[in-house]
């Protein structure tokens, strides 16, 4: 494992870097961007908190317009965010933004074209998290969080996973997948059109048949344009219901889908995490 | 005065804006953003800090990435951030970064073709804030800060109508444009050859002169690329030294030009301003 550093700048007392690598589970060359609280230059180890971001978004989008910098700082976390798909010329790719590059949706994918790159579950779940523990100072205690497409990624590899992270959160998730316009489209093209190939990325379905619990905090917006059609919080918050999940919803009158909807609640988010990483 | 609304965001209980209206000081569309404090909601009066970009920038920069609502909320503060000079098809441009749209060094032009729109410096000091004073529910309450070309424009404005802010802060300013390669470049394109005109634009001759004082802040990376050659806070420092300036400069280890730098300590900043605002 070789990784290229591309970017340092200081904040909040840590460091916010990026860095380049070759991808065994992607098959290309991958950025990510990882924030290093000041506790982890003084030769402590901290724990990690993944980041997944939603459609069309990069590496950057939740390092410059989140704000988490300053509680990660406080609390002693490092944040890793990886891009939100394969990427590059030789990456099969859609003119649609909910497909394709940009919009990998956290699956491994089974059908030509996209199975040559897109396998995003097994890149965060697997490679990500083993090259980062292998080469920054941080322990194995992960927590998962994302935004939208990357909500729905952290809720499934959460809860098929949940001896691996002590806690999981969602902005505005993508929360019934099988059943909404962009998890339809993405599925259909990546997994193929038997719906069984389906359920397993299914954050409300995963729910309702859960046994054992990963603490889940999702934060939604009620102005937010994509509610009804695409998000559907309220079945995932049915499902929890169904098998005693501790999920933690909270409803927002006003806010939308941006990063001014997530930066105003990054705090909670951050706060929730710590509390279980230090258990 | 009539202005358009373009975008709507709830942020920490307020509310981030953007308008577009005819500037008669620009002769061009522009276009500002403003973050509405909570209190402003309450039939509140709030006072405004006005935030000026540095190159390239436009209105949206500072309020995507700085980090400011958390703090413009708590202490029921207004922000307002213009574009960073004329814009549009008609309007004179350049090749480079440093000089045309998106680098209008917050001056009035004297020379052709620039003269012609880029007439920033009447547009932040006059017309923008009678526009803001007379639509939004804000006090006559003005402070001023901003970054590089915009800590220039900051420092300078500040100076020059003293009666008008009470404090005036800024992260990595031009301190010296007279005498580095960007302010050469931009001042003998905007105002011309003759060096005399370029005298009231340059922060730390201000500052050498002044006789009546607005509290001034400033931090400055030290890791940061354009320290040495283009923004010389060391001539600001001992301009201040001579006039007795209220200036207080922060250095900081290791941080550097970006956003990441501006939001490790715009917290302290906002409270800078809140404090003078609240006088």
């Amino acid at each position: 494992m070789t990784i290229e550093n591309i970017s340092v700048n200081k904040s909040f007392g840590g460091w916010n870097k990026q860095y380049t690598h070759h991808s065994e589970a992607l098959n290309c060359k991958m950025r990510f961007a990882i924030y290093l609280p000041p506790q982890a230059s003084n030769g402590q180890k901290v724990p990690v908190l993944y980041w997944l971001s939603g459609l069309t978004c990069t590496d950057e989008n939740f390092m410059h317009k989140a704000g988490a910098q300053a509680l990660a700082a406080e609390l002693g976390i490092a944040i890793v965010a990886p891009d939100t798909s394969p990427r590059g010329e030789g990456v099969a790719d859609d003119a649609g933004y909910d497909l394709g590059q940009g919009a990998g949706f956290y699956v491994n994918a089974t059908q030509a074209p996209w199975n040559r790159h897109y396998q995003m579950y097994d890149y965060v779940v697997d490679e990500l998290p083993k090259l980062i523990e292998s080469m920054f100072p941080v322990s194995d205690k992960r927590s998962i969080a994302g935004h939208s497409m990357g909500g729905h990624g952290a809720l499934v590899i959460a809860m098929r996973n949940a001896e691996a992270y002590q806690s999981v959160s969602a902005f505005s998730p993508i929360s019934n997948p099988v059943n909404c316009p962009w998890g339809k489209k993405a599925f259909t093209a990546y997994l193929g059109r038997d719906t069984n190939a389906w359920q397993d990325y299914d954050a409300s379905l995963l729910m309702r048949k859960a046994s054992v619990f990963v603490p889940a905090l999702v934060d939604q917006g009620e102005g937010d344009n994509f509610l009804g059609e695409q998000l559907k919080p309220e079945v995932l918050q049915a499902a929890a219901k169904v098998s005693g999940y501790p999920l933690t919803l909270n409803l927002h009158e006003g806010y939308d889908h941006s990063y001014f909807f997530i930066s105003s609640f990054i705090e909670q988010h951050l706060r929730f995490h710590a509390a279980h990483l230090r258990d």
